[in-house]
């Protein structure tokens, strides 16, 4: 859902990404979304279900489609609900009728959207590993510096036992390294292909729809995989990793704001937050912003879970669940990796005061 | 939290709200703190605990502030993690000290935003509870045109006894209007003046926070209200309200979905959604996307309510909670009620076929 | 849901409430079935829609049944997902055509587990208003001892100014006072008697229907109401209220955990917590139940208001989301407010060390 | 959370699992603790860090202790927050220093609990395997026998165009077979040792903690792994496995109560719940219960993800998370799955009527 507040700019860039926003933006899906219809038009060519001139002139019309024209498929999904429908026929505008139906035949909207999705998602993926790999550079340069310093270990809220602050920091290393492991076997999860046809039964072109859908997976880089137009269990993964992710960073975050108390005196940040009325604080607001960003993002999941209760061939009000939190929780856990590696960068010092 | 997606305008109005996101703007959210802070002086003033003449230059600073230069409060932000210090800062520039000491003296950024939010909420509610007297009214219409028509009543799914129409719109009638008349108890939980100053003591101007925090409310329109800086009651009544809300126009259109079903055909609609895949459907689209916003608002109370646990004078991550929920929540649930205006309107018959 | 590892007891008194449990029992459940069947004969019998003598048959046979004889109203679940028609039948049984007719004829199982949930309901409200009369008791005794002890405003988990611990404690009062004070307008929101009948028309015993209703209601110390089979505005109130209080006890105990640490020092509490590994320690383990289960609560009621989306005259689904919910969010909060009794009862010291 | 009411037997089985639920009881969990101890002793005595024979004599004991004799745990857990101080006592009463000193000498009451709660989920997890793989035998049998039968392809609940039975059960069995694909890298997520010790460093009997945790890893029968105190990765991905499986489950049961619908018929079922008010009428009352399982545990997922926000080496408050939804969920879970065997069962027909 929108956030006018929160994408106001108000509030800084606290609660919003922008790299991982220009993945989810209206030409980049749209993007996306062309790149199927491509891979799908050179697949129909491929099986030999339309011809090769036909194919070329379909494949024109759509390299010429301005994915930059939002208006058209803003219209359109006013109307159907998705972009896709106004999308095919804007692309088959003026073609004759052969090329015409060398573009979108047999495939159906819920192909296009889902496949453009786990193209964003993938791109988000290799976005936060890049910045999960950022924070373990970091965090073994504090371990070096820091890691042998005296601090006392805490547990349940109380002094525990004196320890180092190489503790610390295994455990915030750790769970991070392990999330960028995850990012193998969660791929084959929700970078999948999607086409079912109209209903799901991949059955267009007739007696080749197998291999349509796997040639359309190959050209566009993701598994081939059977339909799951109605099984929503790859994205519903890929929210989980996110829930890990933003997790560990609010994990993170907790313990900062925590060493950061006056009388603990574990951490020291430069140029935290200053205050209107109290000029003299220095608030960890990076910190307690990832704190907010992890209970968002796990409180996503519990709605993003609610999509699998999809019904029938296809659901409108469940699949819209996935846009409605998925985006949102990829920028969130972008920018709570963004706090994390401005955190650690502005640490100046770790340890018993 | 920002959701490129849906923000992108690629599946059109389904899940944004242009009226209530204007409410969220950063220009209207500073017009709105700007308000604030003008009542602050005033009641500064008013109670001679600054001289008229240097509350004229504050007054005259303040209203010189351009509401639209969000630049300087996003930097701000990014820094302090609000954008009040920077906007003071942006205030006092240039002025003496006695017209600076007259801007914002006693308060601090905490009494800034939940009043400007509060102010903002005020607002929000306006303009839904329009959309419900609209709604009610053509419920009216249609009970008029469609009441007494023989329509299946329906429980646990399954055929329970013949019924008519009327029975059906009551059932969609009676929560709205209830929701309506709940607005005013409820407006004295999320409508009130937040003033406490530094660490919540309502201790300045020495002797006068009381008198100063009357006077601020009465400025603003706001209700007169003890200190509720780390008190979120207001704000999750607030986001409560809203889930009724939502989750009526949700009940609302999983009916329509359910009755526009071949086999059922309870209900004709006017220019339902088409299919990209097949021409001949007409997809109950705003229906659907009325359930999903039910859930998410939902949702997003169970998150919200979480601000409850609010460490401490102030804590930061709790409160960026309602943030990252609450006009999400607003913007959801006006989608939801224009789509219910649309809907109700679109209706071109109801009852048994 | 059941939970069998916190219901087991291994983790103690932490996670569970026998008082309130007590009162979501089968058997008070059933008691309050049975005090609806008879408020409803007594009005057919007041209305003279059965005679006197009949209903007084019917009332001996109501009487008589065991409300502990829960294994029929189990069996009678699973056959029809609801123990009213077994509890129906076993009460007919034996009796004439008369008497029997004189028992639920008109009324339909909603009516019956509405309105005893409604009555558990206002018996969980009391209980809970009892415990927060004690704890603002305690706290007030804590004021007159502490109040004036200086202690550390904090905000955003960093030293603010010098105050005193009036101050926090005025910021636990205030809210639990007015929670008390929300009981009032929220019992006329859940308290209300369920009267709809079959498909929710309240048309039997016909052209009485309404004054049935209105006695049930004056028999059973409800609300009259119109029918609420499927706006579940009420029972969603009482959620929202429960996330209010079990919400500033979790604020009470994280300001507990924050305080009792080392370095901090804020606060003396006897006899907490011990550690199998570290026997010096002193774990706040009531104060961190508290912060469990106020986000516990919290996400409950994110659930709970998924109940709103309630197709057509019933829904199985969206009404089991309230058993799944209601109770446990009310004992949870019970269980949150007999921690904070203990722990201000165990509170030693307050204010700097 | 206990909830008296879904625990009381009054809605029978529809919302409880009794063989998950004993194996969340309290002896089954005092025999893992149990399981834990006298590994952790074995342990011990392998690497040599106490002599044989005080080993034997603390085996002896921890083979003595009757896990059901819970009152003593419970008393324990009131005071400590957990049942491990008050265990570790009672095994070594009576005990000479020697082999009281052979148990749980080197580990912490989180080692015990967490590799307890790995053992339990192993076993759950087996349960649930083998309800899916009856639930994979029964699609089978369905598909051979109503698999061609004509039936509508349904979209966005607007009938599609014709397909046949086949389509609708395939979209049913896929997820399942593939859930039951995912348990094998999903047990390396869950199914891991605890060895941590006081604060997580692993460093006890010196020198040679590692060697203790493989051997205690290989006793019981998990993975060995590193630490994982305070990362929850592996409960929360157990709790995302739940979500997958009730889910789908929901989405069946979602399907079958359209199918079920006058006018639609698409299934026959035997035996479905009658009314109060309506003896005509046949619920899909196991269908209903699925839905409203999916939508619980998908919730709980959203609250489970919020105790990865776990500060310091060790959060009281975050790790009660996981023991306030882990076991409900899977015990949802259990039950959806059991009405999904009986509900295939008692399929009469299926295709258009």
């Amino acid at each position: 859902m929108t956030n006018a507040l929160t994408a106001s700019g108000l509030f800084g860039g606290q609660f919003s990404d922008p790299t991982l926003a220009a993945e989810f933006s209206a030409t980049a899906f749209a993007r996306r979304m062309l790149a199927f219809e491509t891979a799908w038009t050179r697949a129909l060519a491929g099986v030999g279900a339309v011809p090769e001139d036909e194919a070329a002139a379909a494949l024109a019309a759509i390299a010429a489609f301005d994915p930059g024209a939002v208006a058209v498929l803003a219209q359109g999904s006013d109307r159907d609900g998705l972009p896709v429908p106004a999308l095919v026929k804007a692309l088959r505008q003026g073609l004759d009728a052969g090329p015409a139906k060398a573009i979108h035949s047999g495939a159906t909207s819920q192909d296009v959207i889902d496949s453009a999705m786990a193209l964003t998602l993938i791109a988000v993926t290799e976005a936060l590993d890049a910045r999960l790999a950022t924070a373990l550079t970091q965090l073994d340069d504090l371990a070096a510096r820091f890691g042998p310093a005296p601090m006392m270990a805490r547990t349940r809220m109380q002094a525990a036992l004196p320890a180092t602050v190489a503790l610390r920091l295994d455990a915030w290393r750790r769970p991070l390294a392990d999330h960028r492991a995850r990012l193998v076997p969660l791929r084959a999860e929700f970078g999948r292909v999607q086409v079912g046809g109209a209903v799901g039964r991949r059955d267009l072109p007739e007696g080749q729809g197998t291999a349509v859908a796997e040639e359309v997976a190959r050209l566009l880089g993701l598994a081939p995989a059977p339909v799951w137009h109605n099984d929503r269990s790859g994205p519903v993964a890929m929210g989980h990793w996110l829930t890990l992710v933003a997790g560990t960073a609010g994990k993170i975050g907790q313990d900062v704001a925590l060493m950061a108390q006056q009388g603990v005196d574990e951490l020291r940040l430069s140029g935290a937050g200053g205050s209107s009325a109290m000029p003299h604080k220095q608030n960890p607001v990076l910190a307690e912003a990832m704190i907010a960003l992890a209970r968002f993002v796990a409180a996503q999941q519990g709605l993003l879970a609610q999509a699998m209760v999809h019904e029938q061939e296809r659901s409108g009000a469940a699949w819209a669940l996935e846009w409605l939190t998925l985006p949102a929780m990829a920028e969130a856990t972008g920018a709570a990796l963004c706090h994390l590696t401005r955190l650690l960068g502005s640490i100046e010092g770790m340890g018993a005061a």
